[in-house]
């Protein structure tokens, strides 16, 4: 593939541009979060970008690491946008690279109004969001006629650390069929007990899906009360996905098919309703 | 780029991979299904497929339409399964290419799912939804700090063409700060008389997206009670986004800021909350 045949704009000096790096897996990175690799000479990035992604930059480029590890309190956001404007005043081409995508829970939005007060010219390259490439590996469809129209991302944890108190969970259980929560393991009780309060059925399919996408990527199917204990066994990050769609792994767990899993092609028991129309 | 160093996976005859293109802009396309469609010698595509992303398909390789396309009826969905699962069994290498992603409004399932049913073997390769992509450009975050910890997907028309009847409007209107509909030209006055019928007030930011990420793109900030008229001049495909973060885009909207818009750092009047932790 020639990249020049996709006229991908120039990555000048000064600039940043905040990139989502996708889920993990290499293979979902767009290309033009690639091009940004290749050109930019200084890599902003945090934990959740897999080291094989890191790995396609520049060799000339600096890596400067920008999350949480190990127990150490992490950067301050305010402390991560200075970087990014000293940084790119510097003359660099500051690639900020965020696992997912910027604008879904990686406070790019933050970043980016820091830059705009410091005069700081950016760009935003989005990336496939955690929940999107972690359920299409886990053969869980999104969205699903006989069962889905709408679905909700919601954090599992705000920027306290506590489960979100903005939301009105009881609505938040009934709008939409299908509930993905990011970060869902600090407060898996706490999600799993609004979520009955608010009056879900306790063998509601859920799912837990660890390190999405990965060579480490770890599936649990349950029922949301079951999640809990199903929980002990994750480490972060994982995906907590709730509703009936859970149940079409059984027909679409394409990896699983992979390593010799026979596939259900009605896990649903609709046959009548997946054939009409 | 070497793809090769990222080892992905060959491109065996009789398999069909679902690909999600993303939401237009070929430099969005996921490095998987750029090697995908490199690899592939037939694609059958649908209508939302940017023409610069079938351009890099093989050159030997057969496109396929199987889209709706002037006010002809569209295929039936048996129709496209039947022919994926004829074209795995000639042997092919079979790229089903959608816009977006495969999982999220986009009938992956029920085609894996016959797929499955034949025992044609298959992958999944996700991409970026239109919300992400058509948001990320118009400089509109999902989510923001001190504005949305949820954000909902919806789709604007069920596959009978209805606005969604299976939905708690008024949980939807309220589950989630921020709200984004597919396909949300057709009904988008129903789609506004319910949400304001679910007590969200008529002066709520909203925004219509149309042909997201494309050189066809066309934005337009509203309020809940200006939709209907704003979306007269615009054409499907279309998003509408509702929720506080719309009032970001004064500060976010980075493609404005290339053709001499100024940027507002402080588009909610929040500096005091932005600057906190």
């Amino acid at each position: 593939m020639n990249l020049d045949d996709l006229a991908l704009p120039a990555f000048e000096r000064g600039w940043v541009w905040l990139v989502g790096a996708g889920p993990g897996d290499p293979a979902l990175l767009a290309v033009g979060a690639l091009h940004a690799l290749r050109s930019a000479d200084t890599v902003v990035h945090d934990a959740l970008v897999d080291t094989r992604i890191l790995a396609l930059a520049s060799p000339g480029a600096e890596l400067i690491y920008a999350g949480k590890r190990g127990g150490k309190p992490s950067p301050k956001q305010p402390d991560i946008s200075a970087r990014l404007v000293a940084l790119a005043r510097e003359g660099r081409k500051v690639l900020r690279l965020k696992g997912g995508d910027p604008f879904l829970f990686g406070r790019g939005g933050e970043e980016a109004l820091a830059l705009v007060d410091a005069g700081i010219p950016f760009r935003v390259v989005p990336g496939i969001t955690a929940a999107i490439g972690g359920m299409a590996y886990a053969g869980i469809p999104m969205t699903h006629r006989a069962t889905a129209t709408a679905v909700t991302f919601v954090t599992g944890h705000n920027l306290s650390g506590e489960v979100p108190d903005d939301l009105d969970w009881g609505a938040l259980a009934t709008g939409a069929q299908v509930l993905v929560f990011y970060m869902a393991l600090k407060h898996i009780d706490q999600i799993v007990t609004r979520l009955l309060a608010a009056g879900l059925h306790d063998a509601t399919p859920a799912a837990l899906i660890a390190d999405a996408t990965t060579e480490r990527q770890k599936i649990v199917e349950t029922r949301l009360d079951g999640a809990v204990s199903a929980a002990r066994d994750l480490s972060p990050p994982a995906l907590f996905v709730v509703g009936e769609v859970v149940r079409l792994r059984g027909g679409l767990d394409w990896l699983g098919a992979l390593s010799g899993k026979t596939l259900d092609a009605d896990p649903l028991g609709h046959r009548d309703l997946r054939d009409a129309v």
